[in-house]
């Protein structure tokens, strides 16, 4: 372990997680020697602060990546497909905050709390899930420990803020139109891209991401895809069932999920028995107490780092089913302060260097 | 038959629903000869129109149904508990829009487009059922009808209306405090009366109306409870597993549904099949089109009578099973429109005319 600190680079310094990247590093246990911003010509000059140091963002090129340690990175797919590789030939070790390599079989996806073990055999890469299914992860993986998971089915109501800062203002801004009866437009939501836009201000988008062949968008495969990975440790096993529905909702940040599971045949724990084992899982707040009216909400849960679940209760007719809710900063547990956490877990357990071969792999 | 019209009253007719109850039957095939407009006496006094014509909101009281043959009521459970026996006792059939009568063995709960030949039978009261309930079974119904159905999980996305006028006021102004930077202040939701409040604009609220001591909500059982007894035409009927999670969302009209649900054991209508069998039914729009990005938002549904469905698709690991969004006005197909609906029914099956003895039924 190199004691006289890591030298850190952030790519997409500039994004909505990727300030939040900044921050979630500062507050963290990692000896940084040296930070480097990172980000499109666009934002290159800008000037942000780190540990109350000021630090001008550079342009992301290979060569930024020479004697850099660790990058964190959340610059886009098409960003962290062009330049990990890069940086793993250089000998960094990639955390990546996009969808691009997670399920690579050659790339672990780390939720910290639910699978550490994953970071052993890692080749340079290390993959962030969608910030939706990290929080999803959080509530069951105690479930799945005492008591098994057959299935899983989710309806999402996720947060501006998982398109991006644009996305955020976008909805302020159609908010302040609607408020003021004059007509919202739209050019962000639901997909940057897109053929078509729709306020998404005193309204629902049920698309997330793009569409599939197959009517489920890609967003919706990201859930089932990554809990498979996650929990089972192989993208092919088929033990535990997961389908999805995710649904744009008007809040800035944090998502919430509804979420029914089962639990394995013929267990049929009460739902005391289950808060009792999310309560001790590290990182997850039991808000669950209905005389008292407590259960996660979004405006509560931004701004944490902790995972928030309530509303816990058996389905009446289905024993061993149940239905719960969970709320998480998808930004923060979601995206930047998971991340970060991958990469404290990789100090901690001295993995931070590269294998011989791992560049080849991603070729 | 009435060839020279009825005498309607419309009971909380200053309120959310009732104004549009006066809207809807404007524009409704009953003949109306009067109309009156009744209220508590903090509304009394002023004066709605209808047809053109201004009519003065009155106190209801028992004597305000002497000569009404058709009630529409939608002014709380405790005010149809209280008046709608005495509007039975005066000869006036009654459609009521609160929960209040429900779940009474002698009164139906009628969705007319999927269950109209429960009115058969009626005493006096009809039960208008709950909005989320409603535009549930219009998605749902032709797919029973043509697979089967075994088992229901709902997610709902509420808006704000379900509680009322002073609802949508309060998401207003706590939107304009929030973009404002001024912090907001909430008394009206999750629930009136409650012990507390939280702010629903830019946030989730997964509390609609009060907790049973089971941790469901009243608003979760209601879907369940009322699903049964409008799809099997008895509340005991145990054949379709019904379970569900009621969210209030930041949007002021139309409700949105994530619904997963299984057909008949050995039945797998593709997608396709599915949406011809929807399209076919009436009041139901399909909008599932994802290649053009097509699908029910409550923006493009409020101020509509039809219900909207889309992201119709087959859940990829269980045979049978399908997930979907359904939309739909919760004032209007959800409230107003449905009780008018039932009304038209009663009218066009001449059925405007209570029974001897239904009086005794409801003392």
């Amino acid at each position: 372990m190199q004691t006289k600190g890591y030298v850190v680079a952030i790519l997409g310094a500039t994004g909505a997680v990727g300030t939040r990247m900044i921050e979630q590093l500062a507050e963290s246990t990692i000896p940084v020697s040296e930070l480097r911003l990172l980000a499109s010509p666009r934002s290159a000059g800008k000037e942000l602060t780190f540990k109350g140091q000021r630090i001008a963002v550079t342009v992301a090129t290979p060569d930024s990546f020479d004697g850099v340690d660790l990058v964190l990175a959340s610059a886009g797919g098409a960003v962290s497909a062009k330049l990990l590789p890069e940086a793993v030939k250089r000998g960094a070790v990639c955390v990546d905050n996009t969808s691009h390599f997670r399920m690579d079989d050659n790339v672990p996806l780390v939720v910290p709390e639910v699978n550490p073990d994953a970071l052993k055999d890692h080749h340079g890469i290390i993959a962030d899930p969608n910030c939706s299914t990290i929080q999803m992860m959080m509530a069951l993986e105690p479930v799945r420990r005492a008591f098994g998971l057959r299935r899983i089915i989710v309806s999402t109501y996720q947060a501006a803020s998982g398109a991006g800062q644009s996305a955020i203002e976008e909805l302020k801004t159609e908010a302040q139109a609607y408020l003021a009866d004059e007509p919202m437009t739209a050019s962000v939501l639901p997909v940057k891209g897109a053929a078509k836009h729709y306020p998404l201000a005193f309204n629902l988008l049920p698309q997330i991401d793009v569409f599939e062949d197959d009517g489920y968008t890609h967003e919706e495969w990201k859930m089932i895809h990554e809990t498979k990975k996650i929990m089972l440790g192989d993208k092919n096993a088929p033990n535990i069932k997961v389908t999805a529905t995710c649904v744009r909702v008007p809040v800035p940040i944090a998502h919430g999920e509804s979420v029914w599971f089962e639990v394995a045949e013929g267990q049929t724990p009460t739902a005391a028995e289950l808060r009792a084992e999310m309560a001790k899982f590290p990182g997850l707040v039991v808000q669950d107490d209905p005389a008292q009216q407590l259960y996660p909400q979004p405006q509560t849960a931004a701004g944490s780092r902790d995972t928030f679940v309530g509303r816990i209760r058996p389905d009446q007719e289905t024993p061993g089913a149940y239905n719960l809710w969970v709320v998480a900063d998808n930004l923060l547990k979601g995206a930047a302060w998971n991340a970060v956490q991958i990469a404290e877990e990789l100090v901690a357990r001295d993995l931070v260097r590269v294998p011989a071969g791992s560049a080849e792999l991603f070729e």
